[in-house]
């Protein structure tokens, strides 16, 4: 295989995938197991890599993580999980368990980020250096990329809970457990299914047509405040709720109504503004990719020159990794 | 005077301010003129310039320009204004005009994000690398500045025009041309006058007290968008509506209500999370220093290597300046 070969964690809250290669279609090995206990999980991909390694050395490893995470490179609990609802995860080390395992660098971001890299660097966003990647399932997630790094700043994004605007009528309370009616919690699977009684996949005839208008309406609302906060190029939307048949359609037309033409932009308008997810299920891998692909190359600066450089990831400019091992 | 020797401009609807200098306390020299018709008035700041330049050359002149502005450097429109209500001023190359009578390099942005620049630099947001700077005057406007770089993506950010929800019982129709009950619209000084029969400085007891509220709330809500959708480490808030008494601990508060604990970080709840801007009308022109100050040294990277390195202000990472003459 040309290129270098990487290693790439999906930790999500249900199943990890890890894989060996250099780019979504250039897959070498691949494994998936449920999500358990975070010591023998983090062991599995551990061994996965490990077995990987006899055929010959992996340059870095990416993570793309279920959060929140710390991702400030100069907070002590850098690369662990923060509180999270997951029973036993919280202020695990998952980086720094990889990083110390296999003796090379890893980065780590969330996995919205990571799918966000991912479709920057294969998918759907390609070729733009600012845009959005938003995934619609039981959740809403959002992560940014601005001029090439993901926005990291305080904290992660967590665009799934924009406060937005009720549609008149609608008493739906919301679903989301601190905001109620959030954007997830007014347009996210889990609301939607809550609203209309089940699933959104299941709804058919007039209240499918009325489910997928509000939808639209609402999921508008909130790419709205993205792009007068973000400015992006492109809004690339993945998850199980972006496959609902015609919703694309409506969406552009919702949005196209709520900017009321402001600031006037033709590409705004367009049909390859706000467009599906390319990569699928690959999403989330092809980010733990790039960012295994931007430690490595990190690491080489460093030993090279003695000093981090910028982060590829936008967390932090002169902070060295934390989560390097020696390869 | 040590350091370089920069030129610049704040131009702003109804007045444009010239300076000389190399910080906000090292102004050399300062002109400030009513904003009238565009080719006497760019004369005019020319003619400062030029005068200026006779004790000594300017290195770069940076300019914080009302907008809209066509900010991707690929487009043939660089440095030019978009339509603008302004009569006369809509297509007008403001950058370029500056760049080739006075023959330096130039730098341009909104007035919005070089007063973000300037206080990052020297203001309020010292130290901070991912912030965000909102001015609360007639209007909203607000700039972002991710890992050092201000966010120029398909345009420049436009966050006076967030979708916001209404306050129950709330029956003002909003202000704003565009989308009537937007950010602006319901919270900027211009909506405010108008809900209250009066500019908001005119208010007193129990009228100041309920618009104080008000105002709180929906500019909270417009905050926690921002921090959701870039995570900035600070929010600096200056203009005319942001110097109203009382108004930070309220918004303080009732950002934390909107926040509702996620993601629970206790930055978010520090007092030193949302401050004033700490420059005042000297934010604009202290911008225009530091875009001054980057296009100096992009200029000197051009002249060393013969490419453009990546803009210091992320708005674009493999294209030249457009506006840069030969010094």
């Amino acid at each position: 295989m040309n290129g270098p070969r990487l290693g790439s964690i999906e930790s999500g809250g249900t199943k990890f995938v890890c894989l060996v290669g250099s780019a979504p279609d250039r897959i070498e090995d691949e494994i998936r197991f449920p999500t358990g206990e975070p010591e023998p999980t983090l062991a599995r991909a551990v061994a996965f890599f490990e077995e990987a390694a006899v055929k010959g050395p992996l340059d870095a490893v990416g993570i793309a993580s279920f959060g929140p995470l710390e991702l400030r490179r100069s907070h002590p609990g850098y690369g662990r999980l923060a509180a999270t609802p997951k029973p036993g995860w919280s202020g695990v080390d998952v980086a720094g368990t990889i990083a110390a395992a296999l003796r090379v660098p890893v980065a780590i971001d969330t996995d919205v980020n990571g799918a966000a890299l991912g479709e920057g660097r294969w998918g759907a966003a390609r070729g733009r250096g600012t845009y959005v990647y938003l995934t619609v399932g039981t959740g809403i997630g959002g992560g940014a990329v601005i001029g090439g790094r993901v926005i990291n700043g305080l904290v992660h994004t967590e665009m799934g809970h924009l406060s937005v605007p009720r549609i008149p009528g609608d008493d739906f309370p919301g679903s989301c457990p601190f905001h109620a009616d959030c954007w997830e919690g007014m347009a996210g699977g889990e609301a939607v299914a809550a609203r209309w009684g089940r699933p959104a996949e299941e709804l058919s005839g007039e209240v499918l047509r009325r489910a997928l208008h509000m939808e639209a309406v609402y999921l508008a609302s909130g790419l709205r405040d993205i792009i007068y906060t973000t400015a992006p190029e492109r809004i690339v939307i993945g998850g199980g709720m972006a496959v609902l048949p015609g919703l694309f359609p409506l969406l552009r037309a919702e949005l196209a109504r709520s900017l009321a033409g402001y600031p006037g932009l033709p590409e705004h308008a367009a049909d390859d503004f706000v467009v599906p997810a390319a990569l699928g299920p690959l999403a989330g891998p092809a980010g733990g990719l790039v960012l295994a692909e931007r430690a490595a190359e990190e690491a080489r600066h460093v030993a090279r020159d003695g000093t981090a450089r910028p982060s590829a990831d936008g967390s932090g400019a002169d902070v060295p990794p934390l989560a390097a091992g020696t390869a």
